[in-house]
């Protein structure tokens, strides 16, 4: 397991491979966000995006699931406090294949809690061909060996 | 419908309503974040939450089901750029209901797209008992009358 003491600033990590398709853009916008672009076809066409699109929300979901699969099992996390700066870059379409890469940028100690500390990390999630769609700064909490 | 130039910054707005479900907080966590803590009910008693917890990821999908359903059918929005500084403040569990408290902040003239703007948007989701339990900075690109 990882803990807070492990964690180097600079730590550069590539992971995850999530295949984004219709069906799933589709069915997370019926349950959350019914705008056109994300729900319909035609009307996506239409619109600026001139396709279906997933929901930006969406693709934060396929964020965390390729950071539960790959990350949090080695890591002895306890959750995240929240994220500065979510950026949607670029556009996520059906047979998009994403990835992440991440950057360690700063260890917080915690004064309060001598057990655990805050580590800020910068991710990027790009696309089969490389672009980055969406960058946000992740507040972890990573426990201390005990 | 209300534009670019109709919104005021200063304005406030009360939305929303979202009956939060154990089934739908396991059903999301199963797909998407299946950390023990909002998957288990047993390994979340355990946990430092005390019992069952919604992803932030989900709490996150519930606003933008609250915005589309009472915002977006109203306002000339073409989307979201993305946002800043979201803090997951308290625990969201089975049985609470949220609501949301918007404030516009800012507004920003597009000077590469006279048809449009960005509006900067703080907003708050709260429980039953009117404690926070989520906050973030919204960017929404709204469209300005033609």
């Amino acid at each position: 397991m990882k803990f807070f003491e492990d964690v180097e600033v600079g730590e550069t990590t590539r992971f995850g491979r999530y295949e984004v398709t219709r069906e799933e853009i589709i069915e997370y916008a019926r349950q959350f966000d019914p705008q056109p672009f994300h729900l319909d076809e035609e009307a996506a066409r239409a619109s600026m995006f001139g396709g279906l699109i997933a929901s930006g929300w969406h693709t934060g979901a396929m964020f965390i699931r390729m950071v539960c699969d790959s990350m949090v099992p080695t890591a002895a996390t306890s959750g995240s406090m929240g994220f500065d700066d979510l950026k949607w870059l670029k556009p996520v379409r059906p047979g998009d294949v994403l990835f992440v890469e991440s950057v360690v940028r700063e260890k917080i100690e915690s004064r309060s809690r001598p057990d655990r500390g805050t580590v800020k990390i910068e991710s990027r999630v790009s696309n089969q061909r490389g672009e980055v769609v969406m960058s946000l700064v992740s507040l972890v909490i990573y426990m201390r060996r005990a």
